[in-house]
């Protein structure tokens, strides 16, 4: 079953300049029942300073335990991901699965396997496909190179469009190119919504800065948006570097001359943050969640979360019903100490609560306009101190049900 | 809006039976837009004895505020409850509002404030229409006496059916009995999901032992569900009772002679809160999750609790799919430690996953014709230690969404 594409969906893909060394195959391993690209091989002119941030679940997939003992030395030469199958739960068979599958890449593209990095994203539980995918790889002209667009689509689980995102910067000067693909949340057979995304960069940083920046900036990207507050076993960011630009290596994380090019990283790892949310199961409508005032940044995200993952205002929101009632009551839920008579709450530019009650201003139908808008904004100002935190999330609709309640076929 | 009857809710209403002393009174305050009781009054004969647990929001309603204060003395002699209106961030005018409503009680039925209880379900945030409900009780005929199946009725917002169980059992072979009534969520116009139990008893038991006996069996009743995870501003649970029965004083919450009534009091309160949970907003099958083996019981209920709460999970049992992949995650986001090769899933009475993968006995075809079933049972063995948790949850269906989307009217 392959899902219409999602009313946020944007209207134009533009396509991705290559990045030099950075190497594209995309195979079909017939990995679902029908034709498509489902496996995703990048193969780097030399080994490259990879960083990488992953799940905390306790249940996750036996490729995130490979790639922390690689990510020690924190080199790679080949990343290999696939659709249609996670990994997860899959036993002592997945591990030798996983081995044996990464032994056949180390041959075939001579390849030592601590500098092989995977990544799956599928069913949970079922035996991994491991001799399709090699075969599939196998049988490949290996002069035939892929592209950007066909990277992200291969990575698609029920994603309804694919996710990527381009910038150009500078460092002291020099051209620096940030490329990234992610994919989302969505199901064809019983998956899980991971989300996984791939940064690359040109730019001559350091690895131990790499992963610094990959840190900071996904805690305001990726950690920052919720579709059904679900989290998977595989989620996998990685920012990985060629090192080609004709910049000095910079190897401190606080160097001025980072400036640009943090912004810019914060701005392809947000962008495709916020595609995964617009591409979220059923999405209709795309929710920013932002609460100022906090007295830290843990109970400000703590807030947002609650608000953002709360199924009632999914629902409500849905619904284009501006019922501010259960913001209230999502702000409670999390027992953070609120100061009731402090707490001013705003959807769009308009106070709906403020002084421990509803705004004497607040006019219901002056708000019912702009709940049919496709992008709502609700503003938290908790009153009791300087920390900020903001979500991306979407709306619930029926679809988020008939998508997930759906009986593998 | 009335939703159609929750095809969970049970064939046939049992009457119950009066318990002297207490009086009931129910009105139409016209809190809604069509004919409907939605007003309850409790006046007893004598100050009776009160144990509350309430909601740990910290945006709770000013109506549990009142209850706190009164509860330090524990006697009861007049309960209000209303529908359609929570008195929850309505500010100072809905502190003023609930005075005036308490005082009009008092000076009518001659009766201190002190002594007077309230709980209040519906819309937050919207003025309380304590003058509606004032003038609905001055018109009465004081002499027309109501009853538990109206009382029922009256405190239900979008439930489908008014939840009512009474038992009776023996302390020292002196005849006691337990009425209780409870509500749960629904919504009509955009309400609160409240969740109100109100239990009667004439046990002869000393207020504090009825506390005890309160929270204790609290945490494995009613704090045992979840519909949503949307926790109210105004969910409350309080125990009653005349003392009224001949059996000779309790003042020891470990006396034996309480061994039957606790068994009863749980009884009455498991089936209430049952009776909650089949009358979830859009529920169309009962889901039980238990979780067996935990190291400690905080951490057994947090599991049962993160896998009853998981959207994946519930909008797979909706749709009939023993997709247990999603249970995996939903255990993996908890963050507690799990020793993956020591894990056990059964589904009904079938193992679904054991020793860190597939169960090499499961067939999902032996799965199908259970997951039709309207109680599906999900068991959890963690195998770490001995510690047990259960949670009651119902299935996440597109009416849940039509429900909670639903705009005012």
């Amino acid at each position: 079953m392959i899902n219409k594409i999602s009313p946020l969906a944007p209207k134009i893909l533009k396509s991705m300049k290559p990045i030099s060394g950075v190497n594209i195959y995309t195979y079909c391993a017939n990995l679902y029942n029908y034709n498509r690209l489902d496996v995703l091989l990048f193969i780097f002119d030399s080994e490259l300073n990879i960083a990488e941030v992953f799940t905390n679940s306790k249940t996750r997939s036996i490729t995130i335990d490979w790639n922390i003992k690689n990510l020690k030395k924190g080199k790679i030469k080949a990343l290999l991901v696939n659709s249609g199958n996670a990994n997860t739960f899959t036993g002592k068979v997945g591990e030798l699965a996983l081995n044996s599958l990464v032994n056949f890449i180390g041959r075939k593209f001579k390849i030592n396997s601590n500098k092989i990095f995977v990544a799956s994203t599928g069913v949970i539980g079922e035996p991994f496909p491991f001799k399709k995918i090699i075969k599939s790889i196998d049988n490949y002209d290996k002069n035939k190179k892929s592209n950007w667009l066909n990277a992200a689509k291969a990575i698609m689980t029920t994603d309804t469009f694919p996710k990527l995102k381009s910038v150009n910067t500078s460092i002291q000067g020099k051209k620096v190119i940030i490329n990234g693909i992610a994919k989302g949340s969505g199901m064809i057979a019983p998956n899980m919504a991971t989300m996984l995304g791939f940064i690359f960069t040109d730019a001559n940083v350091s690895r131990p800065v790499l992963q610094s920046l990959l840190k900071e900036i996904n805690e305001n990207s990726f950690n920052s948006i919720t579709v059904d507050g679900d989290e998977s076993t595989n989620d996998t960011v990685m920012l990985i570097s060629t090192n080609n630009s004709k910049n000095k290596l910079i190897n401190n994380k606080n160097d001025k001359l980072l400036k640009n090019f943090k912004v810019k990283l914060n701005e392809v790892m947000s962008d495709l943050a916020e595609q995964i949310v617009k591409d979220g199961e059923g999405a209709s409508k795309l929710v920013e969640v932002s609460v100022v005032g906090a007295k830290n940044a843990n109970s400000a995200k703590l807030i947002a979360r609650s608000v953002a993952e709360s199924p009632l205002v999914k629902t409500a929101i849905h619904g284009e019903d501006p019922n501010w009632g259960r913001i209230i009551m999502a702000i409670g839920k999390t027992k953070e100490d609120i100061n009731t008579t402090k707490l001013k709450i705003k959807i769009g530019n308009k106070l709906v609560a403020t002084n421990g009650s509803k705004s004497l201003k607040y006019k219901e139908s002056e708000l019912k306009k702009y709940m049919k808008s496709n992008k709502i904004k609700i503003l938290i100002d908790l009153g009791v101190g300087k920390s900020n935190a903001k979500m991306i999330t979407c709306d619930y609709s029926y679809d988020y049900i008939r998508i997930n309640a759906s009986y593998k076929t």
